[in-house]
């Protein structure tokens, strides 16, 4: 595959989005005849032979049909969108979030959802931190907290991180979120225009993927292993492709549960500096590593020249109700746009949020729930293994996080499995889904941090019992 | 001025946006010579003359300068984006938040604010909630709230809309927002793309001009007067740009206070419906009324069709610090697709603040705390009139909300006065800022809502004698 040549790219992509966007608006419905490639080529001044490109695209991608041999109708919604080609490069406008379809469904056995039970979250200590965060700031209620987050936050989080990893970062790197969703999605406005190039793990988190493809990125993935990246293929792609970044999730990475080695965290950093592209590190599942053994320390601990936007997120294993989450970004220019389009978005995180959380966080009984959940979520982890080592289906035991990817054989479409076991009450992720090229039909994630020990031992038994009625 | 001729215009865009997308992202730098006209219309595939013309209005707008006779070069960034053409329509890619600047100074007579004293608040009754919250809910906050928002507080708000207004909605129609900076947020991202055209009042809330601003939109300003907008250019400009939705902030306008009257809302809607134009309704002051004359319904409660989308804040004077606002919104096919991107936006608000929120909305205290806060808010606003009544400036006394909108004599610039004010730590916003095509120099809008009354009279005084001193 050669460079791109932007010219041509040029042209033929505003026509592509020229006409997708009258579909997605619903100017043009569907059955709507398009435009002759005449008519449209001297609508747009462009040669016919571009247009015509366009529309031979657009009918791969079963966004329009032809009829009569040559003219050309909008396809209806049902089948729009649900192919993509068969190229690493994806590009869409696609206003689409294919994790939270699966996620409306009410289930018993509920395996899609990495997020932690919450009879393991800390109820109880966090209603007492609430009480004292009143009586230290009786005002906290009526007052907005700065765009960039609280300072005494920002200032303990910061003590925090140098505590941890030995590298120097300041309370002004920090900007405080509502959950990490968030900085995906401010990165992704902040940093992104249509068009560009931005590389992503494959597979990866899927509500990623649906937010850099709806800022309208051309999407190129690096395929993730359990020893890492393919460090050649990275940097082929930064040099060819030029991307504007990189969004990684390089440890206990979702939804593989993979750990990109420390020697490759280095490197990358070395790479992105050299070909200029961010690397946007999601870190949700730090704490949450098994036999006490701990990750290697975020990649944002290489970066000296403000290459790395780190997301860290807490809440999901402290308070999802809270959504706290942070960014640290060490290049002041980055830090003042993110925090100009954030203002645009929210006009930062409540305060209160931020108080109940900075209590909590700087208290010790922090450390000794995360002992108690680590030790909680692997024998959940265990069970779910233990279930799964009748089968034939493989997966890499993760040494953190909420998921096992597990494979099942070439035969089995977990897209079709899906289907039946919703109608068993049973939920989990197609890895479909988590792919940015829509393929990986046999995968699947499975979360074990939701369900109870009970369902998860009952919940796997029907599911595999689903599975091996239909091989 | 002729309907815009979508082919010319899609080229010429086309290269602008690619240049100014180049400089916003530091690609090309400043003092860079840009590609010259010949090289980059081969690049781009397009005419030499579009090019050049694009260059031109480059120039025009300081985005790019020439030097020696030809070369075009990339503007350095003091001088980048603070002018913008003598023209009703202005494009940009602007990542920018001309309020924010202005309020991150700290004076001790803050005029610029359009937020309430946190001492008018009800800050001791809320504590009191929030304990109540978590003997109701215990498991508060280990959980996540749905995307949409808590259902009991929908519900609560749709009754409450039910019984003021008579109006039938449903709970399923509204949306949670942390704030409804968001809500326009989410409006610009879920319905505008890039060079849609997007009808603005003039003046009108700057964030909001900014959010359009930033997501591409081509801006078509619509004059606002105490008598409201004038419909026949409203239906021009519905007509002949087909502009995707209106933004409007019809009650207690801000900044200037006025308010549509009934006859109006009853032909916006109808327009509307026939040009298939969206109305934004953004109601942040409904409640702020004074002399116990309430302001006419919403706009929304004239649709019939789902052509309203009704953004409605509540957290500026109750609870700044918990940041809930609901959108109304009663097309569900527009719902559907503001859920998807509010997922990727940050996955719902914060359960905790919604019942919170919840239970202090539902009380009596709620209508006895606003009660005090109307008289509150008149008193302050009469103070700040009686220092105006010495000049011979001009404004049009409101009927609620939080701002005066006066007018200075024509060789007064409110944005000089604004530098000088600041050096007497006294702030407040030029009107050149509320300006979508940044005009109307000798504008500003005063907030009477921050200070308190004695900071109202002196800061007020000693403003009126910088501006004189300069007359």
């Amino acid at each position: 595959m050669g460079a791109i040549r932007r010219g041509e790219d040029f042209l033929f992509n505003q026509v592509y989005d020229f006409v997708v966007s009258r579909i997605e608006s619903n100017e043009w419905k569907e059955h709507d005849k398009l435009p002759s490639v005449r008519q449209l080529s001297v609508e747009l001044h462009v040669n016919r032979l571009t247009v015509l490109k366009a529309y031979q695209l657009l009918k791969k991608h079963k966004k329009v049909y032809v009829k009569d041999k040559v003219g050309y109708y909008v396809q209806p919604k049902d089948t729009f969108m649900l192919e993509y080609p068969d190229h690493p490069i994806v590009s869409a406008y696609v206003q689409k979030n294919s994790l939270s379809e699966i996620q409306q469904v009410q289930v018993e056995y509920n395996f899609s959802q990495a997020l932690i039970d919450p009879n393991l979250l800390p109820n109880h200590y966090l209603s007492e931190y609430v009480k004292k965060v009143f009586d230290l700031y009786p005002k906290v209620l009526s007052t907005y907290s700065t765009v960039k987050g609280d300072e005494e936050l920002r200032e303990a989080l910061a003590d925090y991180f140098i505590k941890q990893y030995k590298t120097v970062i300041h309370a002004d790197d920090l900007l405080i979120l509502s959950g990490s969703q968030q900085g995906i999605h401010l990165v992704a406005q902040t940093f992104v225009k249509a068009r560009d190039t931005v590389l992503i793990e494959r597979p990866s988190y899927s509500p990623a993927i649906d937010t850099f493809k709806a800022r309208g990125a051309q999407i190129l993935s690096v395929d993730i292993t359990p020893d890492g990246y393919d460090l050649n293929q990275v940097e082929q792609y930064m040099k060819l492709y030029k991307p504007r970044l990189f969004y990684m999730n390089p440890t206990f990475h979702n939804p593989t549960g993979y750990t990109v080695p420390t020697r490759q965290r280095k490197q990358l950093v070395q790479l992105a500096e050299q070909y200029q592209c961010l690397l946007v590190e999601d870190d949700s599942y730090h704490d949450i590593y098994f036999d006490h053994k701990k990750p290697p320390p975020p990649v944002y601990t290489y970066d000296f020249s403000g290459t790395v936007i780190y997301i860290r997120s807490f809440c999901k294993y402290i308070s999802p109700g809270l959504r706290v989450a942070t960014i640290i970004c060490q290049s002041s220019s980055h830090m003042k746009t993110l925090l100009s389009v954030r203002a645009l978005t929210d006009n930062g995180s409540p305060l209160l949020n931020q108080k109940i959380f900075l209590h909590y966080f700087s208290s010790p009984r922090l450390q000794q729930h995360l002992e108690k959940l680590r030790i909680a979520l692997q024998v959940r982890k265990e069970i779910m293994e233990k279930e799964l080592s009748r089968t034939n289906w493989n997966w890499s035991s993760p040494g953190g996080g909420l998921n096992l990817w597990v494979q099942l054989p070439d035969n089995l479409s977990t897209d079709s499995l899906l289907s039946k076991a919703i109608t068993h009450s049973i939920s989990f992720v197609p890895g479909q889904i988590c792919d940015p090229i829509k393929k990986l039909p046999s995968s699947m994630r499975l979360s074990y941090s939701y369900a109870n020990e009970k369902q998860l031992q009952q919940g796997l038994q029907k599911l595999i019992q689903i599975a091996q009625e239909n091989d």
